[in-house]
């Protein structure tokens, strides 16, 4: 495969992913103690976005199986209607595919490996891949939108990209 | 103390906590496979609850210090505009103690115990204790309900509880 398909993993950063959502972690976030010195709030880590029509939050838990790198990645898919985050219930760290969004198709997607204790929140309408635990199955808190409408947008690539640890 | 003010601690389960909310497990769940196989999804377990004036979810990390039992429980609390849900980023049990209203006030506590993969969804204005991870220091996952208008009350007992593991 051509170093044009290849993808290479990049280190998960709030900065580097604001275009595609929030990272939900303690690092760098508001935080202030409540319950008497007893519990300390890291606050509003997510946007949570709930769009369509009568859109409710749903909480949800996902067991995701592993995936192995190099990983071919053929398909990505986007939620016109909510935002989607994901918070590991586990230490291990996972993969999070993401791409801007180029006339109505994924552009060039952007590979994010976590570390422990991050999670995120995939934008309403954003390009993404489906959930990647690497090494182990992974359990996973699932934040997103319930409602009427269809949610749900596939594109698979005519060309698969090719998602790297190093070149 | 008196055994009339000794709450015993009982092993948390979705029939015995539903008059205060959901339990948040995959025990029980209905779910259903997605990404060609990869993930399975347990779904929609938890009521979030949005009242009041512009209301939103949030999503937020909680850190809380360990309490020991026997448990001195000398206030509860309820959140009138929202419901809150807590689900444990580790493996460590917690309890949860909630109890019914009788005429604006908290009666008669009951403490749950949770066991590893079991979060709580407390319901809109259920009196309840406040987080109490036991031994260790734990983080939680916590959606609860952002916006305007007060949504914290608080009640001291005159006398307090004592909660136990065995009378």
């Amino acid at each position: 495969m051509t170093g044009e398909r290849q993808i290479l993993v990049e280190t998960l950063t709030a900065t580097d992913f604001a275009p595609f959502g929030q990272v939900i972690e303690k690092a760098g976030a508001h935080h202030y103690t409540i319950n008497k010195g007893m519990t300390e709030r890291y606050h509003d880590l997510a946007t949570v976005e709930l769009g369509g029509e009568n859109p409710r939050p749903l909480i949800s838990i996902f067991v995701g199986q592993p995936y192995r790198l190099p990983l071919t990645l053929t398909m990505m898919e986007r939620h016109p209607l909510g935002s989607q985050a994901f918070c590991p219930l586990g230490p291990d760290p996972f993969l999070v595919i993401v791409a801007p969004d180029e006339g109505g198709e994924p552009g060039r997607p952007r590979a994010f490996l976590t570390s422990a204790g991050q999670g995120v929140n995939i934008g309403r309408n954003v390009w993404h891949g489906v959930l990647t635990p690497l090494d182990n199955a992974a359990e996973f808190l699932v934040v997103d939108r319930g409602g009427d409408g269809r949610n749900l947008e596939e594109h698979d690539f005519a060309t698969p990209f090719e998602v790297v640890i190093s070149p």
